[in-house]
């Protein structure tokens, strides 16, 4: 049948409209919940879907009803600025490996405290955190879990880590960049922090993209399909390259850490130099999270790790992420090149 | 030049990334930025990139210091509700045609006023609301303007407007869904609401999609270009279809509105069951914004119209939105299909 459209007010492709065309859009978005809920383990309608990982980070910390909130020193920033901005937070040191210790979390629970929030894997030096026993000692507080940097390469069935709201970020797992979700486990009490219409069941206002959201259950049911082989692969390639290193210091612990997480620190090194060093000679990496390179001062995640700041200043720390196109060649020739980088910066 | 790219964790094509993948990525969200900026007569740094009309419009209402608002009472949702939540707000009524008195929002001035805001035009009704006017007689108060029904339709020239902030939504002009922008006049004083990295001045952390923001940006341009010819085309169709209408009452302004909006009544029918009846019979209709079609209230919009509810509840609203692809062709035969299913529904 020839469909007339008259509703472009609405868009095209709106799932909350009620017609034929909504009802497609909304199954699109049905499906993909559905798919992402089984890889959780969870129910569809406990995925809410968002605009970034930052947004479900934010949408966790800023839900939460008030009360006491305990967290790391190793958060990411959409973790730690809405933490700040609340207030009531106490942030518990992580060991100098870069873990925490849920001894130390269970410390500093207070009567009063409503929810532990602690990153799955750091985006940083890719320490991974022991979820499941957090939970185990922290009862029936909420547990979040920022597990961007974790999906693809840890385990993120929510029943068997526990965490009561998980974050999940599209660009991290190889699909679209401006998608996030937060698992929200039923009966989890949360406020919205976008509000308007009623998508998501009232916790996040505005239309969804239908397409981008089945691009994130495909790459997600990818992603974890292909978990245990890619992690296996790069851990592989990820010692091999520690160990090839002459002089640098591995920051984070060697074990307990992403699959595909290098991050190193040389002494006498500007790490912004030899970052653009490596750049000029086609490898891209990074000094540590993206989203704040334009800052000079050492990452708080690097100071956590440290006793003092002053040995840090005399180090330039990059952070290389492997994926799924990374060959031991590719790593074969950064070796190479950071040998004779470093050796001629130190020169300078 | 081979490349290798070492930076997954940052996602790859992400435009806060110092490496020449990053640099790409952001050179797109340069341009694009650009490319609006040209289209709204601003400077390229004023256009903050968000993921939805809904998340601008938030970003507007609750980024702004704490003080008095004025708006109306036939805003969208998106505006409505972060300004129930902020409180210390006066919803000036519009008259009975839907349109807004600038002397009554004058007369809503207090000395704490910080913000007027006033919907460019209404998703619903259509109407038309005289910003430019509304600027001149608050003078230095800041005016947002959610204009996401307008864009494409009316003129969004920020300078000839007068605004200080701007909602536009990328679905709304045939661009991307899941894609939205607030114009942020330069010194303008605002406060993030989504924190984390320092994407887009600070003022909405989250890696930005950069392919997303290039088709927000042409199809901006597009339907800027497109914009005069396409509104007097179909406000010829939009004309014709209502002079056809038999006993259907028009709902706003006949002339002060969109030039696609029909939003029409009929006595003692559901609009609901009407809506169902077209789309049965191939027509995608709506009966009002549709991120609020869950609601069996008649819509705060058309209450804003009526002096009591009375009489709201033995009519049956539909809105037709008419677009790029709406024929002559497609509204005779929505014409035809809608008298018949009218005298059905009232025989029932």
């Amino acid at each position: 049948m020839k469909r007339v459209y008259l509703d472009h007010a609405a868009g095209i492709g709106n799932p909350s409209s009620v017609h034929h065309e909504g009802r497609k859009a909304k199954k699109i978005l049905d499906d993909a919940r559905a798919k992402i809920g089984a890889v959780l383990n969870c129910r569809a309608e406990e995925i809410i879907f968002t605009g970034s990982g930052t947004e479900a980070n934010n949408l966790a910390i800023f839900g939460v009803p008030s009360g006491h909130i305990i967290s790391t020193n190793i958060e990411h920033h959409s973790v730690l600025r809405p933490l700040e901005k609340r207030g009531n937070v106490t942030f518990v040191p992580v060991k100098p490996n870069g873990i925490i210790n849920p001894d130390d979390i269970a410390k500093a629970l207070r009567p009063d405290t409503v929810l532990v929030s602690v990153i799955y894997a750091n985006n940083e030096i890719g320490t991974t955190q022991p979820i499941r026993a957090i939970k185990k000692i922290i009862g029936n507080v909420l547990l979040h879990t920022d597990a961007c940097q974790a999906a693809g390469y840890l385990d993120i069935n929510v029943q068997n880590l526990g965490v009561d709201l998980m974050t999940i970020n599209g660009a991290k797992i190889y699909g679209p960049q401006g998608t996030g979700v937060l698992f929200v486990r039923r009966g989890t009490r949360l406020m919205p922090i976008i509000l308007g219409g009623d998508q998501e069941r009232g916790l996040r206002a505005g239309t969804q993209n239908p397409v981008l959201i089945a691009d994130f259950a495909k790459a997600l049911k990818l992603a974890e399909k292909k978990r245990e082989k890619e992690s296996a692969r790069l851990i592989n390639l990820r010692d091999w390259f520690i160990a090839q290193l002459p002089d640098a210091k591995l920051n984070g612990d060697p074990v307990q850490r992403l699959p595909n997480n290098i991050n190193i620190s040389f002494d006498d090194i500007d790490g912004e130099m030899l970052m653009l060093a490596l750049d000029l000679k086609g490898i891209a990496v990074s000094t540590g999270a993206a989203c704040t390179v334009t800052s000079t001062e050492p990452s708080h995640v690097l100071q956590a790790l440290h006793a003092t700041r002053d040995t840090l200043h005399d180090q330039g720390n990059i952070r290389l992420t492997l994926g799924r196109s990374t060959t031991k060649k590719d790593l074969e020739y950064t070796l190479q090149v950071l040998k004779k980088e470093v050796a001629r910066l130190r020169s300078l």
